[in-house]
C-alpha cells in the first residue's frame, strides 16, 4: 500500500464563479476557495458533478483545478475531477494533475453509454494500471453507469492506487456492503458519501467523510457535523443533520441541479454569475421566491 | 421557411476506424464513407451515438466531420453531430460545420444531468435563435433528458432553423403524435427514426427517414427497405424488415453499445480497430462465438 | 392443435357499471353489453385491466363473467380474465368458465411481486398444463412481471391450451420478435394489442386484433379501423386510429386510470356510477373541464 | 389521541406454513407463533408481503389472522395484514380484525394501478375516517404506488386512527424528512422500517422499530439489535446489524422474494412446504446449494 493515512473529512465540490461573458471568474474563484478554507473545509473537490465538470471544455477543467491548487497552496488536499472522454484522455489529465499537485483524483464511472460492470471494471482497470496518481472511484447511479459491489471489490483488490470510492447514491445497506467487503483487506481504502442527508449516517456507518454539494454553501456546518460525529457527540450532531437535510432538499429542489446550489452559494456573498445551462424566462420567475426561501433557511442556521 | 426540402432517406450514424494507436484511422474511415456511398446510403451521420462522440476529444469530433464531408464531396448530405458542452461550444461547432459545407447539424438532448422539460427547451432554443445552420433534435431518452411532445412542438414553432427530430426511443404512439402535432404547422419539417427493428413501421406512419446503426453494416439492406416503403412495397419491405430487426438485435446485443456495431462493419471488410473503451479478457472471451454469429446472420442476406 | 382459428378482432376490455351503493349493476351491465354488440364489437373482455379486475371480490369476478356471457348469449366470443390469487384459484376459474360457456381465458401475468422470467413461466407452465379452456397470456409490464419473448416463446411451443398472447407494452419492435419467433411454429396462435394508439401499426405488422379500452368507448371507431385494415384501406385507416389515438391520450390522462375510460363510457350514455377508488374532492374539480374536452372530442367523431 | 404509547419494537412478518395439499398448516402455523414469541419477537405482523397475502383468498387472510390472534392469546401485540380490493372490503376487514382482538391493522398502498398521490390520499382518507381499529400506512414503493411525504403528512394530520407508517423503501433520508414532518404533531405516531439491512441506522434515526422479514428466521438476532440499540450499545449492535444485513441479502437473493425467507424458517426447524407459487425444476435446481449456503451462515450465528 503506497497510502497510509485514508482521505478523511468533507471536500467542497466547489460550484465555479463565471462573470459576465460566462468565462470563469479567477478572482472570485479564487475568492471562494479561501472563503471555503477559512470556514473549516478538510479538502477542495473541484470539477465534481456540482462544479458542472461537463459544461467545461477540456481546457476549462484544466484551468479549473490549476486555479484552486494553485489558490489551496497545500492549506488544504484537493481531490481533482479528472473524467475526460476516454481512458487516454482521463490518464493525460491524471498525469497532469499529479505533476501541478494535486493530491488524489476522482473518476466519474463512464457515462451517456451505459455499461455493463464488466465494462466499468475494465475502464477503471486501465485507469488503475496506469494512474501515477491515487484514484477516487465516483460510483452516482443517478446520472453514470453504476459502479456494483463486485466491481468495487475487485478494483480495491487489484489496485493499490484506486484508494477510495465516492458513493452518491444515498443506499446505506450498499454502503454497508461495500465497507463489510472492502475495508478488512484494504484498511487503507476510504469510503465517502455525496448524499448530503444521510450524511451523518453515514459517518456513524464507518464512512471517513463526504463529498459534499451542501458543504459549497454553508461549509460551517457540514464540517461542525464531521467533527461531532467524530467525538461522539451524535446527539448535537442529529439536529445539524436535520438542518443541512433540510438545505440540501431546498437547494437540491431550487432548480435544475446544480443551480439551486449555485444560487445558496450567491446567497453566502459570492458572485457566481449566471450558469452554463441556460434557464427560460418560466423557470426564472420563480427565483425572487426561491431565494427568498433560501435566504429564510440560512438565516435560520445563525452563519457567522 | 428557409427549407423547402425535407431531410429524407437513410442517414448513416457512420462509426470511426481507429488505427492501432487508437488515433482516427483517416484512411479507413475515407474508404469506408465511399463504401457506404456506393452501396446507396442517403446521407452520413458522424458523430452520433454509433459514431461514439463522447468518446473523442472536441478536435477528434471536428477532424471527424473534416474528413466525412470532403470525402463525401456533395455526393449525399452531410449530417454533423455537432453536441458540445455547452450551448456556446454548440453553436461555435455549427457554425464551424455550416462554414466547411455540412447540409445540417443534429444535437443531442443534454445528458448527465437529468434536466426538466423547461431546461430542455431553453438548451434548444438558445441553439435555434443562434445557429446558422439547420438542426435536428436528437432525442434519446435511455442516455439523456427526453425531449417531450410539448416541447418538441414548442421548439419547432419557434424557430424555422429547427428542421427535424431524430427520435430513438421506438416509441410509435410517441412519434404519431408528434407527427400530428407538428406537422399541420411544419410541412418541412422531418421526422426521423433511430431505432431499427420499427423502421418500415415508422415509415409508413409518415416518418421521412431514419439514422440507423445497421445502415453501416448492411446499407444495402436498409435503403432497399426505404426504396420498397417508398413505392408502397409493403410486403417485400415487411421480409427485410425482419432481417433488418434480427441483425440489430444481434448488434446490439453482442456487447455493450455501439461496440457491435463495430464489429459488424469490421466483418463487412473495413478495419475498425478496438474500440475507445477497454474491454476485459473476460467480456472478449465471447467474441469468436459472437463474430461467427454475426457473420452467420450476414451471409444469410447475400450481401453484394 | 385444438383451435383451428386465430382468435380475431377487437375484444372489449368492458368497464363495469356501478349503482349508488357501490354494487355491480346488472341491468346497466347487460345494457353495456348489447350496445357494445350493437355497435359491432367483435368479442367482450370482462375482468380486464380497464375492467377494474383486482377492485372486485372473488364471488364478483364471478359474476361479472356469469352476467357477460349470459347476455352476451353466444352472439360474440367471450375471453373471460381469470387471474386469481393462486395458481389453484386461478384454475377454478378456469374450469368455472369453461363450463357456463366463456370462449377463452386471459390471465395477467403475477402482479404485486416481481417475478423472474423462471418465475413467469412456472406460474403460466402450470395453467397451461392444467386448462380445460384456451388461454390467452396477458403481458402488461407497467402493472404485472413483464412475459419476455423467451417466455412466451417456450409457453407456445409447449401448451397447445395457450393460444395467444395480449400485450399491453406499445412496443412493436418486441410484438415483431414474438411473431417472427411464435408463428411458424404455431399457426394458431394469436397476437393481440392492448395499446390504443398504435392499434393500426400492430394489425398492419400481423397482430389478430386488439382488447382496447377505447372499444368501450367508440366500438364503432376500433372496428371500423379493424375492418379497414383488414381489407387494406390503409389511407382512411390512418386519419381514423389518428382520432383512436388522440381519444387514447384523453381517457388515459383524465384520471387515474381507468376512470377516464369509464367517464367516457358515461358519455356515450351508460350511467356507470362512482368507481370503486376514492378521488379526493382535489381531483374531482377539473371533472367538468374534463367531460367538456372529452365530450368535444366524441363530437367530433359524429358518432351515431 | 386514543393512542398513548406508539407501536414499538420488531413486528414479525411471519411466513404461512402450508401442508402437503398447499392448504394453511394451521398446527405448524400455532407452533411458529409460538416459537417466534419464546425467541422474543415483539409483535406478530401477519399478512404482510413476506407472508404472501396476495397469493390467499379473502377467506384465507381473514383465517390467518384468526389463527395468530388465537395463538398468541395477548403474549404480544398483532398488526393484521388488512388490504383487501377495495376500500369497502378493506373497511370490513379493519372491523373484523379488531372484533377479533388484533391490536391494529397494517395496509399496504394501492397495487397493480399506480395511483397518484392524490388517488392514493383519498384511499387512505376514506379507511382513516371510517376504521375501527389503529392504522398502519405501508410504504412499499417497489410493489405499490408510493406513499410519498407529502400523503404521509397529510394523512398522519388528519386521522387520528392512523398511527404508524411502515416504509419499506430502505431509503433513510426519506425517512429522516417523515421523521421531522411528523412527530412535531403527532408525538404518538409510530415509524417502522421494513428494510432489514438499515435496520439499526432507522432505529439511530429514531424510529420504533420494524417489520422485518428476518425476524422470521432469526428473531433472537433481530431482537437483540433492537434492544442493543435501545440500550445505546451501539458498537455491539454494528455487529450484529452487519450480520443481519448479510443474511437478508442471502434470504433475499435466494429465490424469487419470499422464497428464500421461506426456506430460512425451513432451515430452523419450522416445516414450511412448498410455497404457493410453482417454481421451476430449472429455480429449483439450485436450492440444495442454496440451502447449504444458507445453513451456513445461520450456523455462524450460533443460535441458541
Amino acid at each position: 500500500m503506497t497510502t497510509t493515512r485514508r482521505l478523511r473529512g468533507i471536500y467542497c465540490p466547489n460550484v465555479v464563479p463565471l462573470d459576465a461573458s460566462g468565462e470563469i471568474d479567477e478572482s472570485e474563484l479564487r475568492r471562494y476557495v479561501g472563503w471555503l478554507i477559512d470556514r473549516g473545509i478538510h479538502g477542495l473537490y473541484p470539477n465534481g458533478s456540482t462544479g458542472e465538470f461537463t459544461r467545461f471544455t477540456a481546457g476549462e477543467r484544466r484551468r479549473i483545478i490549476e486555479i484552486v491548487v494553485d489558490e489551496t497552496a497545500g492549506r488544504v488536499p484537493v481531490l481533482a475531477g479528472a473524467a475526460e472522454a476516454n481512458t487516454r484522455e482521463t490518464l493525460a489529465a491524471c498525469e497532469y494533475y499529479a505533476k501541478i499537485g494535486a493530491d488524489a483524483v476522482a473518476i466519474v464511472s463512464p457515462f451517456y453509454y451505459k455499461l455493463s460492470p464488466e465494462g466499468v471494471w475494465a475502464y477503471f482497470d486501465e485507469i488503475g494500471r496506469n494512474t501515477p496518481i491515487d484514484v477516487t472511484l465516483y460510483n452516482i447511479p443517478m446520472f453514470a453507469s453504476p459502479i456494483d459491489l463486485d466491481t468495487a471489490r475487485r478494483l480495491a483488490g487489484q489496485h493499490a492506487r484506486i484508494v477510495a470510492i465516492k458513493d452518491s447514491s444515498g443506499d446505506l445497506p450498499f454502503m454497508r456492503s461495500m465497507l463489510e467487503a472492502i475495508r478488512p483487506e484494504r484498511p487503507d481504502f476510504s469510503f465517502l458519501t455525496g448524499w448530503d442527508s444521510c450524511l451523518l449516517d453515514m459517518l456513524e456507518l464507518g464512512c471517513d467523510g463526504g463529498t459534499n454539494a451542501t458543504s459549497g454553501v454553508v461549509p460551517e456546518l457540514t464540517r461542525r457535523l464531521f467533527e461531532l460525529a467524530e467525538t461522539g457527540r451524535v446527539d448535537e450532531a442529529r439536529g445539524l443533520q436535520e438542518s443541512i437535510a433540510r438545505l440540501f432538499d431546498a437547494l437540491f429542489g431550487a432548480a435544475d441541479f446544480p443551480e439551486g446550489f449555485r444560487m445558496g452559494v450567491g446567497l453566502r456573498g459570492i458572485p457566481v454569475g449566471a450558469g452554463r445551462t441556460p434557464r427560460s424566462a418560466r423557470d426564472r420567475a420563480g427565483d425572487a421566491d426561491t431565494l427568498e426561501r433560501l435566504r429564510a433557511l440560512l438565516d435560520a442556521e445563525e452563519l457567522r
